[in-house]
């Protein structure tokens, strides 16, 4: 209670804390206010913020949280114009008119706090130009990685690295629909359909399951790692939806579990003659065969964690809880801590914290996929001839892929089924030979072509 | 190049970059150094920061970084009051002349990046008091899990949440050690002669082996996580030397691992009435049987990880190199970068940053071992007498000891050998439990105890 005295002090028994305008009274709007009005065992700094308006569509909803008739309006314009609100905090989630409120609330000098990793991923170069040119911080903890702190420290404190990739389970709703596939070996249709039940998975489910959701993450996360902006269109993006519990069990004999990566990647470091210019990165999100002894490959359920590569540092993860009103709320408050802490002592008029703002202006390269080294894991269906392996292994040879292993792993009907693992190779070369065996007479199929990490 | 560029705009065409007084060129000293004077590819903020002086021992050592003789001194006096230096980074370790040379420089009005954890778990009362009073900070990023991100994720963004436990593997030696004694089956002398060998332990491993370290660094970590400084003495330490392979083959059998623990947890809630007023803990290290399903479990060879639990936020653990030159100089240099953002655009003459600065006064509670609530695991030698596992069993039923397994698990030559593990327990009535079985005809001896997580 003492720096509540002080500053009831200081300003002469008037308590003025910094007011919020928050938009949106959803799970995780619901889940902030709620942070935010029972502060005992929290940093006191959270004492001097004030709820000062919130913006909902219906006045007359019951809402889990007490607020006053004169803090609740369906007047959100009128929220982001406000000269007294200092934060603008955006939870209502989508593009529109989430995109247009952001935008004027930085123009009316604002300072916002968003979770909205659809709307950052899409406008974030409209966005972050606006807030740089208002002089306002734009903050976005909550948008990856639920209460995960993983943006603030990628801005500060592993920013002194050279990152050369970003990795992440960032999709909870995929990662339980493998990991039930994984423990219980059942498909995916049907531990979609429970998923829905049990309120992990949408009713529709696209943006999950389709990787959509992992790719603006990816895209959020590698412009922060390597100081570049996305462009969304260019992240590469496959779902889970053709990951068959037969290619679990397979995964699993060879060493590997399957899981729904975000993978960012520099494929060409920058030059020592622009070193401020970006590098060229290979940004993809696909299901991948990671080794089991990999520090991602223990990550279930609807957990999320995000590992780091970096010189001189090496390997760091992060890992957490990737959703839920208590996750995300808990990393929509830090950010407006963060905040209201910088607010307290920063020059007024002056430069941002440039680990708090935004510092990049130019768009990464992103190198096409057939660019891409990486290892390949693919089921073959074959007539049951001989010298159907011989044949398989002198066509990847002819386009120079290495073969790790290749398996006969049995029969489905009267096709032989043959696993092979990769090394590293160019995935030009790779689709190439894959064109080459789909024209032998010898084979069935291909039912399944998964990357390897 | 184009901040550097503006900066020289600026300033007239004069860079004017942060000066730098580093006291030491150990192995971290010389890792901070060859990454601050390789910027290409890192933040950009970076340019900023001056190498001024660097305070060694010899002159004349040969070094693996170059600076000009007007950087080197043997002269450290001097560094930490000279005018031109405004962050003394203090890599040289030890509690003398490091404590002195800290308490003058921050006297000096200078900011203090220190990776000390020995100097800081000790002296922090002294060291943060002389800080806030002078109005500058004190960074200690390296001082806790090598390159890991923690020390500001707790200070900024977990602060919102109400921690009940900091649970980590923060010393790499000993989770080398018991990582290869449950993987080959090897003894612990065995192993930390290896250890010794390859460098992964010192010569004296004490500090490493008997937990100290370890209690150093959740000392550092329970005083941010909960808010009230630890007195040292009051934390409970007990290292590995008697972790036999065993048990480490027992605590297998029943799906355990087990680490050295250093763990930090919240008994006694603070007081709605004095809501600032830190909480009772229990901080102890001691090595654990911990589950294999929990995500400390996996943690294996030279590596650290942090777990941090909280209300709303639930689990988030940081995992990765807690050691060596290369992650400890990120850590040091991820300090030295956030001060020189902080203070490009801090008022002068003003409140720190309290996201930042240390922001308690008071010492937590810590209550006593014998109240503490835990679970046990023991392994009793006994005489191979009918009645003994009943004679057991009763005798823990009198202290209110429930227990989860009572196994005859074979014979040790003659005597029977009966390992034995418990639910939750006070420590004290466990204790008074074992005291009146050690008084039993049939006991021969009880040869461990270990706690269970």
């Amino acid at each position: 209670m003492l720096h509540l005295q002080l500053l009831l002090l200081i300003f002469g028994g008037k308590f003025v804390g910094v007011k919020l305008g928050i938009l949106g009274l959803g799970t995780v709007g619901t889940g902030t206010v709620q942070l935010l009005q029972d502060t005992v065992g929290r940093h006191p700094l959270l004492q001097e913020i004030e709820i000062y308006k919130v913006g909902v569509r219906s006045l007359d909803k019951p809402r889990e949280v007490k607020l006053t008739d004169a803090v609740l309006t369906t007047d959100l314009e009128a929220i982001v114009t406000d000269p007294n609100v200092e934060i603008v905090v955006e939870v209502m989630g989508g593009l529109e008119p989430a995109r247009s409120l952001i935008l004027k609330a930085i123009s009316h000098g604002k300072h916002v706090v968003t979770a909205n990793k659809a709307a950052i991923s899409r406008f974030g170069d409209e966005i972050f130009t606006a807030a740089n040119q208002a002089g306002v911080y734009v903050m976005l903890e909550a948008a990856v990685g639920g209460g995960i702190p993983v943006i603030q420290p990628l801005k500060q404190s592993l920013s002194v690295n050279r990152i050369h990739a970003v990795t992440g389970i960032v999709n909870g709703t995929t990662n339980y629909i493998l990991t039930r596939m994984q423990t219980e070996g059942s498909n995916f249709s049907d531990v979609l359909a429970d998923a829905q039940k049990f309120g992990y998975a949408e009713a529709d489910p696209t943006a999950d399951v389709d990787g959509f959701d992992a790719a603006d993450k990816i895209a959020i996360l590698a412009s922060l790692a390597f100081g570049g902006r996305i462009n969304l269109e260019q992240v590469y993006c496959e779902g889970i939806r053709q990951v068959s519990r037969t290619d679990i069990a397979y995964a699993e004999k060879l060493g590997f579990v399957i899981k729904l990566l975000a993978i960012a990647r520099i494929t060409t470091s920058c030059s020592p003659l622009t070193p401020s210019s970006p590098p060229t990165l290979s940004v993809r999100v696909h299901p991948t065969l990671v080794p089991k002894t990999h520090p991602l490959a223990n990550i279930n359920g609807v957990n999320n964690a995000i590992l780091t590569e970096g010189e001189p540092l090496g390997q760091v993860m992060f890992f957490g809880p990737g959703a839920g009103a208590g996750a995300t709320a808990s990393a929509v408050s830090s950010d407006i801590l963060n905040l209201v802490a910088t607010l307290k002592t920063q020059k007024t008029g002056t430069l941002l914290n440039p680990l708090y703002a935004c510092r990049h202006q130019d768009y990464c390269q992103i190198a096409p996929m057939e660019e891409q080294v990486t290892r390949f894991y693919t089921r073959f269906l074959t007539k049951d001839q001989p010298g159907v392996i011989g044949k398989l292994g002198t066509c990847f040879g002819k386009y120079g892929v290495s073969l790790e292993s290749i398996v006969q792993t049995g029969f489905q009907e009267k096709l032989a089924e043959i696993v092979v693992v990769t090394y590293d190779v160019r995935e030009g070369d790779f689709r190439q030979a894959l064109a080459e065996i789909r024209t032998l007479e010898a084979i069935d199929s291909i039912p399944s072509l998964l990357r390897v990490l």
